[in-house]
């Protein structure tokens, strides 16, 4: 689709399923919004020639490449999106800023506080532009919901509860990957970060957290035939402190058998209050204690053109956006930042933040004790 | 998007909301499934070269036209898609069938049924792949309940509750529009289409029908500073009995305030029951009589990979489709057929025979006696 | 509980379900009103005297008789309660009328609308007050319905969608029974007749009605080895002409497999709408169209002590009213009309129009025409 | 209600909501179950002579008393049934038990689990038969997922989540009451109390808590035209572990706007999963992992006669009960307990022990530390 616009030249490192994801946002978000680039997908990158070919084929890239590092000096691409496995992203991420890219990559940044760190200040140090990959918040009923807390539809905001409970890893049988890595690993780390980064969007900053890890399947096949002990966390849970003076509590769990996508909140006011589940996505319930008496209860917000940017994928409301949709806002998002036309709406200082909540969870659950936050090493931009 | 496969050449007449929406879903299609052709997006119609040209830019064509009868003559071109106002479907259409062409045309095919078997009838004549857009149907929960339904999985079909209920046309003063012409208008065209094409796909055909048309609003803004008449149906209702012995009802409405997507389907067997709502679309509610006692209930069935084609768009279940995306299996499928790899998912005949249901409904109506489908100017193939 | 109110001493025929459902009602309306008479159970009568003095030593009543007659004809007692088959309510309740007694009857008043007349015709005739059992009518939330919607809460009221469906039915090897009788049985008779006095209690009269009348399952065990055939409707629908000029319909299924309770109704105005399914009988959805742009729902509003009675059987709201309470509802308000502090909740002339309607409904389906109210014999009183 | 079985005589002291409550239930449990005696309400205690005598004439009691301690004394009463104001428990509870009564007493048993030991205590070894009103554990929907999960209907259990939230202290200028009171007051304390109490009652005991509590309104009107300073919780929460081996956590709030009774759970086990709310505490979710693939949901199971004791409230299914149909239940089990038909179902020693739970997590809070139960003061049979 060649257009009058400048290029914003894409290069990709992973092509598993994050990697086609990303395909699709890139071209949805091209397609939906009216970017201030013309996005090109100009090279991708695997582990080695053959399949990063096959990859360019399927995923519509110009170029392929079976070295990342090649991709990354290419003097042509704007954009390293990295979709590689998350042992990659830090080696990456630098090797990308260093090179003067921005520098997109899927979650987590770093499984360890002090890598994503590290990143943050390296893209800040360059001046980069940064992404870290928080689809849900990309929602347009999180921006309703943000938007009625900051108008004072609610009131004073007293308490929090948020979620993020699946069951993928409910089999005992399910083998031992990479996310039961005692380095990064765990359902707090995989979703307990979403959970802690829904509540700071809402709420504001976490000040002090108390945490709670358990593992319960304690151990995995191998691959071998064996089993391998496990030692991160199947259940996370934590009581919060917010800056706010509001308090809350957040839960992980990827071992919550029938739950697909439980990423729930519910917020509680002085005025009203608000409800809602990700599977339900589309939908946000809201009370108002201002409703005449008889006449409360929450009611069910239907997505719709009233809650932007809906009404570019669709005119009429109650339609409903897809998992893919929330994709193509978070790239558009992106894009728009990189052009200067915004903030980044979720750069690494930001992943680097969450690496240091869920962290800080992980602390307090061993230590059996509150963790403020300022015990965090300090970010210190250069 | 450069690849080795044939090119199947678009060429898009109409660039309002449902043209955009069109090329969301070629794009996405192309994206998201393996398709025998690569799509090439060859040129746009408007009604002037201006907005045709600004239309190109926006959706990224290569071309544009202010003719449309151009676009239909360019041999270039393997698909004519027509998006452009349901008065228009007719010439366009036959001129398309006439050129050889495969003829995509959003719904109504046209409003009078006469004049939707003769397009039907041209096709079958020419041997062109057609489609109209119903992307209501390609919903993988319409498949399950489908598959359910045929499978034996409810037993003996009993009866069926068909809705479709939004609220658009709610507003008194809301102005009259085409969707107001006695000539095809009305809540049962615009949405007991869908509600009737539900009832088909899942129950099979109908047979008779006795319905029931009320206009509420019986004037409308006429755009003038006056008000115009309103002959037209706000709610419809039919009662109807499908060829397997079940019987059934469906209602349209376009005044059901605070509705936004109440396409809805209750299916009752002699062994099961089937809900399911279009405002929750990624949900199938299924009732087994088979299970244990004290154990039964309706489960809420959450789309997931087991639910083709899901899993193309996304590996993990519960992350929910959005209507762009019904647009793209809707697409994709009809590639296939023109392929030759399938049948027509929702071919010309199959828009004829909605146009059929409609106004046997609505004749119904006029003469508060049943009207039986065979009624109808029987289908005459060449 | 001995007071010093005026005693108001019952008798009751039939020991059944509904007989003991009866007395449970009783017992509660006298705990949770301050009724204006001391409640006495004075003789229960059944088909022996074995049986009926196990019932009153059960049931607690002072007396017993084998002979329903003697307890009609006893001086003492004031109210006459019904809970005997369907094919003795006539000439019972004539007979207790006859003698002068308030008589309660259980639904149906009778199964042919002439018999129900000349029922409602005796009563209102020798002025003893009278009682249907209706008692989904008693709910509170259906009270705020109908206050929201003369209050014009919802505007002026467009459309209606009633329905009643339970599987008790569903079973193709369930016995014949009384209920499978031509003369009054049927899904319409039994369920059809609740959906419809919904649709009046809200709507107000019913001008006109279009039925549908299908039997499913036409044959049934004669508990004799071999199978008899069923003529009554399994399934009955009805398009509907309100008074005052909305439209609807209702819908009536005892073979709805997996339905337990779905005795709900939608009501669209100009301004908003109402939503209730009494499967949670605690809610009513109220959608407003008042409300803020982008804030708009269906609320979910919860019994409680603003609905009364509500706050008579708990002070909280929330804690909700079970199905026996509404039974003591009714029964509290007719004990109130016998004291003549207010209308007769659900009298025999009500019970007389709901079987017109049922019966206009199945004469409607018969002839496949509209059938107005006004073509019934009229109600001639004396 | 004369009867042959030996009577069962009541005496009530105080007369507010809760003992009208109480009323009920007895008059329903007499109702509705075959209890073992005929309960006689035989005396009834209030502050003064004159509002005894009232409450005798409303409630239905024959005799009243001014005097507390003379209905303790009176030979001819069995049972002596306590719901004054929590701070007289205690005194009215150990002088019924010396007098050698049968006591049932609201909750909490006393604020202080000591003086909750201290009742449970005397109570055995008089042994007289005690009871605490713990009604939502009478739910029939309870016992059944007790069963469930007794039965392995879910496999292991791993994880449970508990709530109980209302919204009734949300009101910033709602009045000090003695519920505010540092001595035994808070949301945990009243509310809390029965999230925990659920929690035991389906997964077993709690071996360690690590408990939250957040003072969120300060002060509030102290009735003299100032404010009083709160001490007390609004929100608390914990973490817990139970002897099983699962974990979990339950929160407790009392201004959580908008809600009006979400005492809910949800259990994960590895083979199953159940979801309830009490506010639709007719129904019970049920994931079954073993249903088949693209099958599995969490099925709604509706309260009916399957699930005992509701069928002798009503013989269909969907009906549903009502809050004071669960306090008829409660009290149904204590006089099935009283003839030694069965086991106390909710004695003076789970009292204590929730006493104990609560007191475990309010002390966790302050001291930012995991409290095991078995540091509590052990339960000293004599």
């Amino acid at each position: 689709m060649p257009t009058d616009k400048p290029k914003l030249r894409i290069g990709l490192i992973g092509t598993g399923f994050m990697g086609k994801t990303h395909v699709f946002g890139f071209a949805a978000a091209q397609r939906v919004f009216d970017l201030p680039y013309e996005i090109v997908l100009h090279t991708v990158a695997d582990r080695n020639e053959e399949l990063a070919a096959d990859a360019a084929r399927t995923l519509g890239f110009a170029k392929s490449s079976g070295d990342w590092r090649s991709l990354v000096a290419d003097p042509e691409i704007d954009v390293v999106d990295i979709t590689a496995p998350n042992a990659f992203h830090k080696e990456m991420a630098l090797a990308a800023i260093k090179a003067g890219k921005h520098v997109y990559c899927e979650k987590p940044l770093a499984p360890l506080p002090e890598d994503a760190q590290e990143m943050a200040h390296a893209a800040e140090a360059k001046g980069v532009k940064t992404q870290v990959g928080f689809n849900y918040l990309c929602n347009p009923m999180f921006a309703l919901a943000r938007t009625m807390i900051e108008g004072g539809e609610l009131g004073e905001i007293r308490s929090y509860r948020g979620l993020h409970a699946e069951d993928y890893m409910a089999d005992t049988e399910g083998p031992f990957t990479f996310r039961h890595d005692p380095a990064g690993g765990g359902a707090l780390a995989d979703l307990g970060s979403h959970a802690l980064a829904t509540a700071e969007y809402l709420l504001g900053p976490i000040e002090r957290i108390m945490g709670d890890a358990v593992t319960v399947i304690d151990s995995r096949p191998d691959g071998k035939g064996g089993r391998r002990s496990v030692e991160v966390d199947d259940v996370g849970r934590a009581f919060l402190r917010f800056a706010s003076g509001a308090t809350g509590s957040i839960e992980a769990s990827w071992i919550a058998m029938g739950r697909k996508m439980q990423h729930d909140f519910e917020v509680y006011g002085s005025k009203g209050a608000l409800v809602f589940s990700q599977e339900r996505f589309n939908e946000l319930h809201f009370y108002n204690a201002a409703d005449a008496a008889g006449r409360r209860g929450f009611r069910c917000i239907e997505a719709g053109p009233d809650h932007a940017p809906y009404g570019l994928f669709c005119v009429a409301p109650g339609h409903q956006l897809g998992f893919n949709d929330l994709k193509a806002i978070e790239i558009a998002r992106y894009i728009e930042a990189i052009a200067g036309r915004g903030p980044e709406p979720f750069g690494f200082r930001a992943g680097f933040r969450i690496q240091q909540l869920v962290d800080a969870t992980t602390r307090s659950a061993r230590r059996a004790a509150w963790v403020a936050l300022d015990e965090q090493p300090a970010f210190a931009p250069a």
